[in-house]
């Protein structure tokens, strides 16, 4: 089974999609497998993170973007404005697909675990993200 | 199939997870196939990693704490104290799901891969890898 | 169905493999499925980039080169040559396997997305990659 889930992000952040993923598991032909998520892009990504406590996102989101600071002179694409050459850097440094075994129709994640797509891109921007299960 | 592997860690470090992983496959109902893990934890992660020489699991530890120091003044979730933000940042960085191909019930791996639960936290913690296949 | 792509490379690169994996989809036994790459190499990874400004690239290896420099006195693993610890380095930071969807027996990437092979040693080297669909 192959469904899409559609995002709409609004600026640097963290987006939860555990809810949306789970909800998609009401759809599988058996009750236990593998859902995997495949994100269709290059300047957002994914991730398995704390959802217990917000500092954890902000504190991740800010250091990353300590990590890789815009107008780096060593950056030569730069057409698509300051915050795109670090988007796909921090892409490349988590995650573009997650896989996660599910039971009984339920998601295995662990008690403080949710799923999250990372943009990072100021702006909006509409996000596509494959679920196969 | 889906199992789970137990691993209780001690400190920061990266146990190897092979055999356990290798293990798993005696049990498989196709001699070929796909072993996906996944961790239930985001403070802990899963790597790929050449498994013949000690010191290159040394010195991955010791970059990893050199590029993510503890007590940074962005941090503001500190409440779990100074080693589980970094510990969230490590995971990030690394995996919390991999995928293995097998065949006649051995994995794929090269010649020097082996599979590690990587522990970001100091102290012993009891941690959770899924594995389906 | 379990395959094998062979890269071989030469220096540090990001070679694209978007087109061997696309075409092993010719011989899947069912129209629409998950393809999952594993690379058996753990000074070279994968990851799925922008393919098609090839600057993001050059800048993708140039700040890797900037974040995980040669010759770190933090190294103890140096017998295999300078560029050998921050290779394993930079492959942590990576990925080891990637999944991608796919339907009709197109791989689901997005407009602009393309599957990379990231070659983080100098030299020649032959990598494997293990494809199961």
């Amino acid at each position: 089974m192959i469904k899409t889930i559609g995002v709409q992000t609004h600026n640097q952040q963290l987006v939860e999609i555990t809810r949306e993923a789970q909800n998609l598991l009401d759809s599988a032909s058996s009750d236990s497998g593998l859902l995997t998520l495949f994100i269709r892009h290059t300047s957002a990504s994914l991730i398995v993170q704390e959802n217990a406590d917000p500092s954890v996102q902000h504190d991740l989101l800010n250091w990353m973007n300590h990590l890789v600071p815009e107008n780096q002179s060593l950056f030569t694409h730069t057409s698509e404005g300051p915050d795109d050459m670090p988007a796909h850097i921090k892409a490349m440094l988590t995650q573009s697909s997650i896989a996660v075994p599910f039971e009984n129709r339920r998601l295995m994640l662990g008690t403080w675990q949710g799923l999250f797509l990372f943009e990072h891109r100021r702006g909006r921007h509409p996000r596509q993200i494959i679920a196969h299960f």
